[in-house]
C-alpha cells in the first residue's frame, strides 16, 4: 500500500466523523488551532527561516521569496483568517427548500460535505491555514499538496493544526500534508479516485493545466483572467478613467485584474490620452493597437500574443473598437470567462453585455478586482472558479459543498 | 483538423445563438421537432429495421434487442416526450437571489447554459431525442454520440432534428451525432476539452468506467445502485414488506432498485418467511447469509460478491444485523451511494439514518425505486448523478445549467 492510499484511507475515516461534528465544536476546534499558530509563532518563523533560506542558495526571485516569506504579523494574520472562518455562518445541514411530491413524500435537499478534498497549491504558506479552515469549518478531510520551497513552513503549520486537533480529541487526520515533493506522488495524487472527492489546484496556469491534463479525480479549475473592460462611446469619462486605473494598477499581479482595455473609437482619442497620463506614472506598459497608438505617446505596438496575454503585471493591452458587437466579439475570442466589464451610460448597452458575455463575472460599471469572496460577501474564499461545472466565479464555504436528498415517507411504493 | 474538432467549433458557435434565444422560440422549435419524429416515423422505422437486423446478424441478447427495438407506439412516446420538455419552465436567465455588497454594488447569480455538452449513451434510441430536447430547453449545444448498434436509428433521427432546425432557420448544428463508431473517436471526443463543457455517460457500468478513467472533460458520473434497505426492529410489518417488494421487483433492471436488505434479528424470522412468500412466485433468488438463511426456505449463501453486486435483476441479497449502526456500517462499505432507505417507527432511527448515510438519496419509509427526476417532480431527467460535484441524485433541466455573476455598479472601484 502506497502513504498516498494510507492517507486516503486515514481521510476518508476522518471525513466520516467531521460531517458529524456540529457546528460549535467545528468553531472551538477552529479557534483552538488559531491559538495554536499564534502561540508557535516562533516555531513556524524557525522552519520558514529554513525554506527562505534553501529558496536563497537556489537562486529564487525576489517576488516568489516575498509570497515565501513569514513574518510576525503575517503569522498573527493566519491565526486572524482561521479565527474569521470561524465566525461565518456553516452551510453544513442547511435545506434550503423542501417539498411535498405528488406521491405524498415530503423532499428535500440538504447541504452534506464534500468528503475529502485535496488542494494542490504552491510556495504560499498561507494556503495552509487558509485552505484548513475552510475545509474544516465545511466537515472536510483535507489533503493538502503545497510546493517544495514552502515544506518547512508546511509541515510546522500542519503539525501545530494536527497536534491541536488530537489535544482535544478529534481526528488529526481531519488535516494531512503531503511532504514527499516528487512528481511521481503529485500524479499518484491526482488519480487517487477512491479516496478524493474533488482536487483544487491553487497556483499559476503551469499548475492549474499540468493538474486537468493527469487529474482523474474531478477538479474545479480555478483561474486564469485573461480580462477586458470595455469603454463604451457614452460614457462619464472620469468614472471610466478610475474604474480602468484601479482595475490593472492597484493590484497587477492578481487574475482579477484587467489586462486588455477596448475602447469605442468615438471616445478613444480622449479616454485614451488622459489614461496615458494616469498610468505612465505609475510605470504601466501600454501596448497599443495601430489605431490606439495614434493617441498614446508611450504605446508599442501590441501583437496577437498581447490580446492573449494574462501579465499579471503593470501591462496593459488597449484596442479601439468600431461597435459593442466588436469589443464582445474580441472578449468571446481572447477572453478567459473570468471577469469582464463595461463602462457605459446606455441602458442597452449594459443589459446587451450582461445578456451576451460569457464569463464568471461580468461587470457594469465597477472595476473587474471585485471578483473575489471576501468582496461578494462569502467571508473567505478558497478560489476563483473558471470551469462551468459545480462552481463558477469567487467560491466560498457554500462552494465546498455538496448535497444529499432525504426524503420522508409513509410507506410510498411507486407504481 | 480533425473531424471532431470541427463538431466542436459548430456546437460552439451553435451555442452562442442557443444561450441567446428566448423561452418562446426554443419551446416552437422543441414542439416541431417533435411533429416532424412523429410524422416521419415510417423513416425512423426503417432505419431502426437496418439496425435490428444487423443485431440479430450478430447475436445480439433479447434483451439488449428490445432496449434497441422502435415501434410506432415508442416514436409518439419520443416526440410526446419532446413536447412535454417544451411545456417545463424554462430555468435559463432566473436570477434566484440578488445582494448589495459592502461597496453597493448589485450582485446576482444568474443561471446560464453550460455550453456544449457531449452525451456518450448505448442501445437505446430515445435517448437520443430525450438528450437533445433538454440540452436545446436549456440552451445547450449537444454532441451526441450513441452506440453502434442503434446507429441508423440516431443518424435518421438526427437528421429529422437538424432539417427541422434549417428549415425554422436556426443553426442545425446545435444538436449533432457522432457517426464513427471507433474507440479512437470515442477517446478523442473525451478529450475534446476545448470545445465540450461536460461530457455525460448514460449506460452500463463498463461504459462510466472507461468514461471516468480516460476523459479530461469535465464528467459528471451517472449511475451504479448498489442499494440497501435497512428493517429495523421496530417496524410496521406490512409497510416493510410493500417497501421491499416494490423496491425489489416493480423494476429490477434499473439503477434505483434495492439489491441487498438488512435486517434487524429482533424482526428477522418473521419479516424474512412474510417476505420469501412474497419473492418467490415472483421468481426473485435470494442470497443470504448464515443467520438469515435460518428462515428462509429457497436461498442460497451469500458470499462476498453478493454484498457488493448490482444485480440489475431479480436477484437479492439479504443479511441479518444486530443494530442500526451494524446496517450503517455495511452501507459504508459497500454502497454506491445512490439510494438507501430505512424502515423504522423510531423517531431517532430516522434521524441518525438520514443524517449519517451517505448517498445521493436517503429514505425514511419509502420505496428507493423514487430515486427519479420525474417522481421528485422535476418534469425531466437525464440522468442520476452519484458523485458529489456539480450534481447529486436525479438531473432534471436546473443540472444542465451553469451560473454567472451578473454585476451592477455606479463606478465602484476596489480600495
Amino acid at each position: 500500500m502506497s502513504d498516498l492510499v494510507l492517507f486516503g484511507q486515514q481521510a476518508k475515516a476522518a471525513s466520516q466523523k467531521l460531517a458529524l461534528l456540529d457546528t460549535t465544536h467545528k468553531n472551538q476546534l477552529l479557534e483552538k488551532m488559531a491559538d495554536a499558530i499564534e502561540k508557535n509563532s516562533q516555531l513556524i518563523l524557525n522552519a520558514n527561516a529554513k525554506d527562505l533560506a534553501k529558496a536563497k542558495e537556489n537562486g529564487i526571485t525576489d517576488a516568489l521569496l516575498d509570497r515565501l516569506r513569514l513574518t510576525k504579523e503575517r503569522v498573527i494574520e493566519m491565526a486572524e483568517g482561521m479565527r474569521q472562518v470561524a465566525t461565518l455562518p456553516d452551510p453544513i445541514g442547511e435545506v434550503e427548500k423542501m417539498w411535498k411530491n405528488a406521491d405524498g413524500l415530503m423532499i428535500g435537499q440538504q447541504r452534506v460535505p464534500l468528503g475529502v478534498i485535496g488542494i494542490i497549491y504552491e510556495s504560499r504558506p498561507n494556503v495552509t491555514t487558509d485552505a484548513a479552515s475552510l475545509c474544516f469549518k465545511t466537515g472536510n478531510a483535507v489533503i493538502l499538496r503545497g510546493g517544495k520551497e514552502a515544506i518547512h513552513s508546511n509541515q510546522q503549520l500542519v503539525k501545530i493544526l494536527q497536534e491541536t486537533l488530537e489535544a482535544n480529541h478529534f481526528d488529526s487526520f481531519a488535516i494531512q500534508l503531503i511532504a514527499d515533493p516528487s512528481y511521481e506522488v503529485a500524479n499518484e495524487f491526482m488519480r487517487l479516485n477512491d479516496y478524493l472527492d474533488v482536487l483544487i489546484p491553487r497556483g499559476g496556469a503551469g499548475l492549474i493545466r499540468r493538474v486537468k491534463e493527469s487529474a482523474t479525480v474531478p477538479v474545479i479549475e480555478t483561474g486564469t483572467g485573461n480580462n477586458h473592460i470595455y469603454i463604451d462611446e457614452d460614457i462619464d469619462l472620469q468614472m471610466a478613467l478610475d474604474i480602468t486605473f484601479n482595475a490593472k494598477v492597484q493590484r497587477p499581479s492578481v487574475c482579477n485584474a484587467v489586462e486588455t482595455i477596448l475602447v469605442h473609437e468615438a471616445v478613444a482619442p480622449v479616454f485614451l490620452s488622459e489614461l496615458e497620463k494616469l498610468l505612465v506614472p505609475e510605470g504601466v506598459q501600454l501596448f497599443a493597437d495601430k489605431q490606439a497608438k495614434a493617441y498614446l505617446k508611450s504605446a508599442e505596438l501590441a501583437t496577437e500574443l498581447d490580446w492573449e496575454t494574462e501579465y499579471l503585471d503593470l501591462m496593459l493591452a488597449i484596442k479601439v473598437v468600431h461597435s459593442l458587437d466588436e469589443a464582445m466579439e474580441h472578449i468571446r475570442h481572447y477572453g478567459t470567462k473570468h471577469s469582464e466589464a463595461i463602462v457605459t451610460n446606455n441602458y442597452f448597452a449594459t443589459q446587451r453585455f450582461l445578456n451576451e458575455v460569457d464569463a464568471a463575472a461580468v461587470y457594469v460599471n465597477a472595476s473587474t478586482r471585485f471578483t473575489d469572496g471576501f468582496m461578494f460577501g462569502f467571508g473567505a474564499e478558497i478560489g476563483i472558479s473558471t470551469q462551468k461545472l459545480h462552481a463558477r466565479g469567487p467560491m466560498g464555504l457554500n462552494e465546498l459543498t455538496s448535497t444529499k436528498y432525504i426524503v420522508y415517507g409513509n410507506g410510498q411504493v411507486r407504481k
